[in-house]
């Protein structure tokens, strides 16, 4: 869906009054972060690829044209502007992946006025969410420390693109794996998935439910041991297990999705080691989060793998980041807001990044002008309307969420309370918000 | 985007495995919600239109089995069945609009169990998320007391199609309008907008911003007056409100977006009504939700109107409902899952509403073929495949939301600590629960 349409209907009356006035100057806008959730200490950039896609392929049709005339708000050369709209600046971002803080621009769209401002909806749209899941799975995939997550959050999505893109953005930021067959296919991401209570029901009794699924899928299978009793599910398990082994294949995983996972699971694994079933995973689910799966690891629960769905898919507790997307120049010169606790950075700005041993040492936020130590992570994506920079593909994006992982330093990637990084501002960047901020007081 | 990938694997894997064992017999599913998010008393059913067009229209394409043939899990007689893929059996559900409590079943599905198991992932994918915009909305709608509530998530949602469905909910609640062109398409929602901080943020001064746009919309323009000082922002909305009032038009309203909403909505109306302007309008927003506008209002603020965005757009709190699907009968009888915290309620069952004068008396959950008193919820939509009811248009779903919320007693719609409403069992299902717990436990 890449409808024009899909935008706030303020874009399209400021639209008109720019139009009007004639005040379509060259404009510069920032996309950033106002704050992260509670016990968040970094962000996940994700989204962008698509988002930049999306703007320098939006055009109005004649549909698009015909119902914008029937609300009769518009003039008729404002609708004959939209016939030609086209995106035709320039944008820079941080490429897919990549780890930020809040306040700095993480999109920079220069343009017409009418043209940059017109971009502001669809891209918070697709940045916000994306980078709000890529986030919340960072924490889940750090929490798991090494162990599979599997992604399970399609039934609990916002709907059928979130789910989609969801999935997507967990996996580029570790996950293991989805159950969206949809997003396998789109994205290539490996597809797993177990079987539902309702598999386990279907049969008189839960040890014919099991042994049928591990007839179809002998070296495949991942038993749910909780449907009626969880001490007598991981017997029928290992009797199936057993009967696996006599024939040659092995019981890939049981799986626990209720009750208290830490002490089910340690009971499972005695009665699988007892069995000699020693190689039969334990896998966990049920409502997980970051703080859950480090809790089961802290008690030392044997469990190998982890199935996560509602609390990453809609980006619990917060379910939305504060991303905005303000005006910092035109050819009046930097622009800034001064709202009670809504406050925008003015000038045409880039954010450095440097590094002392691999870890981060500091983040500077300066002006584009500026010439400072680091390395820049605003890059070019589109020059005059063109995408200029190649799609990283998703193993690209994930390494690249993985190694900026790495260069935090442990106050900022801890659960909770982790330090509130801020990105520094340069001296010139500090002398151009005084400047700006003293006219706008007199 | 109706695909048939988008499920879960073991939808599939599931699939095979019934197909392989001739397990295909007739079955029935209830789709439910085991609970609700804290402070709220009742819900409101949504998306199901839309779940059942979704449904009865699921077909595999060739695309599709190539890739589930690729996976190497699948032999191709179940290939071959999903060819022919086709929801064969018979829905019922509650119209969209029911108000309606946890453990009802708000959809019942009968069929083959193949297709019946299969449409878990795409209904709860749609029930969960419309469901809990539908409910979060309504509740907006209550706490703003007959005042227009305005739907301004769509930067928030997540992704495109959240922000769609979502402004579909939040009307069929109650909401007045939606920034959301598309939506305003698409469903013929009224739209309405304001001005961004960068319109104003544009111009040398606010006073110029003001009147460039009132000179564009002189009898629709809301002023957003918080962007620098919000007190010199009323002024120059007084100024632009008289210059326009000297020509015969009427400022229609200012917005305040951040700081004190109460006091900064008291000061403008004073300063309103002193300029001769007590016609102009006081719409807030800024990060609103049910019990802010309720304390807005506690506190006598005079306002207008409220823009609602992503509190509701995401419904949170919760951002997720609990809704499940679980295979409830069979031939060969009532089905349960015991799991810890985890229970179904088994048999083929329909819920029935009882009013006495004209307030909710009791819900009462029976089998179907229990005699009760009281109208029936649960209508059917499909039968042998095909959807049997008519689409309901958006204002008759709206006035059932709001004559559904009128049956309901204050304790049940107070925004904080309402009474929990247990659906009760009818007589024979409390014998069918424990005959079938019996046998389980045995």
């Amino acid at each position: 869906m890449k409808e024009a349409l899909l935008t706030d209907l303020y874009q399209l009356t400021m639209g008109e009054m720019y139009l009007t006035q004639g005040k379509n100057d060259q404009s510069t806008f920032d996309l950033f972060m106002r704050g992260m959730p509670k016990d968040w200490g970094y962000l996940v950039a994700a989204g962008i690829d698509e988002a930049v896609d999306t703007v320098t392929n939006l055009r109005f049709e004649d549909s698009d044209i015909n119902f914008l005339n029937d609300q009769q708000l518009f003039r008729s050369d404002f609708l004959n502007y939209l016939r030609e709209f086209k995106f035709r600046g320039d944008i820079k971002a941080m490429p897919e992946g990549t780890v930020f803080f809040p306040n700095e621009p993480i999109m920079r769209i220069t343009g017409r006025r009418i043209e940059a401002q017109f971009l502001e909806t669809v891209l918070l749209n697709t940045v916000n969410f994306q980078t709000l899941i890529a986030s919340k799975s960072s924490r889940i995939v750090q929490a798991a420390q090494g162990r599979p997550v599997m992604e399970f959050g399609l039934r609990r999505a916002q709907g059928q693109d979130a789910a989609m893109k969801g999935a997507r953005a967990s996996y580029i930021a570790g996950f293991a794996s989805t159950s969206n067959v949809l997003a396998g296919r789109e994205y290539g991401i490996p597809l797993s998935g177990t079987m539902a209570h309702s598999a386990v029901t279907s049969f008189p009794s839960e040890l014919e439910a099991f042994r049928a699924y591990a007839e179809i899928y002998p070296d495949n299978t991942t038993l749910l041991i909780d449907t009626y009793d969880i001490r007598n599910g991981i017997g029928n398990a290992i009797t199936v297990g057993q009967e696996l082994a006599t024939h040659g294949h092995q019981l890939r995983a049981v799986r626990i999705d209720s009750g208290e996972l830490a002490s089910e699971a340690v009971h499972a694994r005695v009665r699988l080691k007892v069995a000699g079933l020693d190689y039969v995973k334990i896998i966990v689910s049920n409502d997980l989060n970051e703080f859950k799966i480090n809790q089961l690891l802290e008690r030392g629960a044997p469990i190998d793998g982890f199935g996560v769905g509602t609390e990453n898919i809609v980006g619990k507790p917060a379910a939305a980041l504060s991303g905005v997307y303000k005006l910092v120049a035109d050819e009046d010169g930097p622009k800034m807001k001064l709202s009670s606790g809504k406050k925008s950075y003015p000038g045409v700005k880039q954010v450095w990044r440097k590094l002392r041993d691999g870890l981060l040492d500091y983040d500077v936020m300066g002006l584009e002008t500026d010439q400072l130590d680091g390395d820049p992570l605003l890059v070019s994506f589109v020059e005059n309307g063109q995408r200029v920079r190649l799609v990283d593909s998703l193993e690209q994006i994930r390494q690249r969420v993985q190694q900026g992982r790495n260069t935090l330093p442990g106050v900022l990637t801890r659960l909770q309370e982790p330090w509130m990084y801020s990105v520094e501002e340069s001296q010139s960047l500090r002398e151009l918000i005084k400047e700006t901020r003293n006219k706008l007081e007199v």
